[in-house]
């Protein structure tokens, strides 16, 4: 028997999947459970990675015209109650406010008091709100398009919650536009789902597939749902951002009429699309390994830990002052657009600090020592490499290639995860052998299985619906690559028009 | 009579100054009262300013060490109660989650449903939910210092509001920072107010005045509290950032102990400061004129707009084109680390346009004709001068000098905002002229007075009260630059140690 290689996380990925995402969120320090039930505080590793990811996402909307604004936190109940009168046995999982103050109690403790007269509902999504806005933001075609973004936090409560996959508070960016043709409003709707898919690709290194939710997955009034998918480790699909095409249903709703260019009054047709903490979930479960999470150079907090090593006291100085020298050479680098973000840690705690990094994913672990000073080099270690292959690099050699160190490493993680989905992609036409793909060996404590599975369907929701009872495994997209084939649909035989992916999800 | 001139803002801010401020934030398109009582929609005019002003303070944070977290937006009842326990009749207006979810009521509607065990109180500030945090992850002295800051939405139930000024909703910053030693902290606590100063005077062009509160104007907990007070154009003063020291009285009530280099616990020094959307009202109040906002260039959502002129249709391509051609040449310059953001407004709405502009603040508004396009020149005006007054200036000229002359404007607005202060800050030494000095002529419409009074005062809290109650008028700081000078107290004749400022306030 093989000896068991030593790890940082436990367990391991193939050990129990679910304790091991939260073992590495835990290990990097991202972020923790908070005393409020559902909710998380994300600690300043993990915020500084949200923030770049931000930043990316920000400059890549203004640069198409888009412009953020901020809408109340709260939501009038009525405003939902023009939903519900839409949505049959409507019951919405949501933080109600029903007083505006707290008084001391009769017994000591605090009670709410001053009852409002009509409870306020914390925001899920901004959607009635901000289409309350638009109906007086837009009376004419001159007004048009419209093309706002809001970041903010919103609240759905949820009973069985995961850090940044599922939690009752989290942050987002929704877009909303509004548009004088269906026309432009589809290609906004496009235009918006490849810039999640360069942020995911080029900036997250996760590769994704485009494409469009069918019918029954859309999201609930809209005309059209496209999304990405992406390949989780457990070979579970992630949706990493969707783009909605509303045609004039929202604007019907919201009152969102104006006047065109032949002075007649017209419903507006809308956009919507979103973003959220969950991508973070994503690039974790994507490149994570089981010494921890990886960061992908391009929205990593850091790039770079140099880690000085002075066993004697007399070296310190000298090794500190190299460092610092190196940092700041570092520093003066720029990195697409960005200055290199580098730390440095001089804490005397011995194998730990390194340990620490690699469980951060910091895409470079820098040593300095004695030895390497004397020879003007540095001792260079990748997050993708396993953590013993650390190579010497003449440090004037390091400071000029450092950029395409991390380009390399960019590179590397997204063909990786490139490989893997490639690896459990399958096309299967047989209807049993789609049940024994997606059906693990040990049903108790299910083993990494499945995948994603090219399958032909017949469009229609029943078939749709079976396998989803029968495997919980949902038709993710139909790509949009995917070319017309004439096939068989994979549940119930009949004619079919193009294969679709199947798979289970998040 | 003289002719009454025309403004673009009615009332001026002579006639109602109130009404003004309403009047300029509407025709500024910067924000607009919501469907949800006293909570606020930050229109994309006003957002761009806040996000210039945030990415400026977030920037100056980051320098010191500073980073970023997101703690949840809910506080458990019982972390009120705690805080409550030290507060005599303690009250607070906040808004109070009570249900998880809403359910279709038996005669149609929604009713909130899922009734929680324990309250959830929307944060009006996340003091004690940080705390909580801080108390797990400060356990040694190598955990210090801890230098976090959170930027979210807050919530404080507001009977009466006004748009930036007061909201029941607003943005802020607040940071909260950990030390091993009172030093530490206090250092801490003067470092970030610099960093508030800096802002309202680098970026904001607002003249503050920086010192301490009395201790009945300090934060409920805190040992000292240090402020920036700016005077409004009705002569009030408005707080623009406050930096809290708060000894160990902090780190007491949440329990953040460490183990210092002895290996002995102790409580740790803890520092708070934050700033708020108020900033846009202080703006406003400080720079805004009777035809609206002028926005200082430093934070200025946009830096010029260019305004094409084309009478006859066959003069509009070449018009579009030369104005197109300096959009590009302006874009590619560079203002204090980022690029001009620049304008360009083609629509044929007549004079409308150019005053839509003006009451918008932009700093620069240029014109541009078939006549200026033979000369190569343009026509400049400046909003921090009349209207009327206009420039025409050779193209290559203007490209070339726009930075010199936006750092001129922001000068300008400066200096004019500090001799109005200077004019209406007077050292006052009687009683009876203090009391004077403080009441308007006309009082059921109080015409502009006052001002800031330097003044003595014996340090006690009942010659606070007692002018407060007479004049509502406070003491807004004890300047850090206030001479040691023997006096008498402008209330009871007693001695005094120094002047301080008294004024209104907001
Ligand atoms: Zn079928
Ligand atoms: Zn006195």
């Amino acid at each position: 028997m093989a000896k068991k290689i030593q790890t940082a996380i436990t367990p391991t990925r193939t050990e129990d999947y679910s304790e091991w995402y939260q073992q590495v969120v835990r290990a990097s320090d991202m972020a923790e459970h908070s005393p409020v039930r559902g909710c998380m505080v994300i600690k300043p590793w993990g915020y500084a990675l949200w923030e770049n990811i931000q930043r990316s996402l920000d400059d890549m909307f203004k640069e198409t015209g888009v412009t953020n604004a901020y809408f109340p936190l709260f939501i009038p109940l009525s405003f939902l109650e023009k939903e519900a009168e839409h949505v049959e046995g409507f019951a919405k999982e949501c933080a109600v406010v029903t007083h505006h103050r707290l008084e001391q109690g009769p017994e000591g403790g605090l009670v709410p008091a001053g009852k409002l007269a009509e409870p306020l509902v914390v925001r899920p999504t901004s959607e009635t709100i901000i289409g309350d806005s638009f109906s007086r933001w837009v009376s004419s075609y001159r007004d048009l398009p419209l093309l706002i973004n809001q970041w903010c936090n919103v609240v759905r409560w949820e009973m069985r919650t995961r850090i940044f996959l599922r939690t009752s508070e989290f942050l987002w960016q929704e877009g909303h536009t509004v548009h004088a043709t269906a026309e432009e409003a589809i290609a906004r709707t496009g235009q918006m789902l490849d810039i999640y898919a360069d942020l995911a690709e080029e900036y997250l290194a996760v590769p994704v597939i485009r494409g469009r939710k069918t019918p029954s997955e859309r999201f609930p009034g809209a005309v059209d749902t496209l999304c990405i998918e992406a390949m989780m480790q457990d070979r579970k699909a992630l949706q990493a951002g969707t783009s909605h095409f509303l045609g004039q249903n929202f604007a019907t709703a919201s009152g969102i009429k104006f006047q065109n260019a032949q002075e007649a009054e017209e419903y507006a047709w809308t956009t919507s699309w979103g973003a959220s903490t969950r991508l973070i979930g994503g690039l974790i479960m994507t490149h994570g390994d089981d010494d921890g999470i990886i960061m992908p150079p391009r929205v990593a907090p850091s790039h770079v830990v140099l880690l000085p090593i002075a066993r004697k006291a007399e070296e310190r100085a000298a090794v500190m002052e190299y460092t610092e020298n190196l940092a700041r050479a570092l520093r003066d680098t720029w990195y697409h657009h960005t200055r290199l973000r580098v730390e440095i840690d001089d804490r005397d705690i011995g194998g730990a600090r390194g340990w620490e990094w690699i469980k951060k994913g910091i895409p470079l672990r820098v040593e300095i020592g004695p030895r390497d000073i004397a020879a003007n080099s540095v001792f260079v270690a990748r997050r993708d490499k396993p953590h013993r292959e650390k190579t010497s690099v003449r440090r004037d050699q390091f400071v000029s290639g450092i950029t395409a160190l991390l380009d390399d490493i960019q590179k590397n993680l997204f063909s990786r995860a490139a490989d893997y989905r490639k690896a459990h992609t399958v096309t299967i036409d047989d209807r049993d052998g789609f049940y024994a793909f997606f059906t693990p060996e040990n049903a108790e404590k299910p083993e990494i299985h499945g995948g994603f599975v090219r399958a032909h369907w017949c469009e229609s929701a029943e078939c749709e619906a079976k396998i989803k009872e029968d495997l919980q495994v949902t038709i993710r997209c139909i790509p949009f690559d995917s070319p017309d084939e004439d096939g068989r649909c994979i549940c119930c035989g009949k004619p079919s028009p193009r294969r679709v992916i199947f798979a289970k999800a998040y």
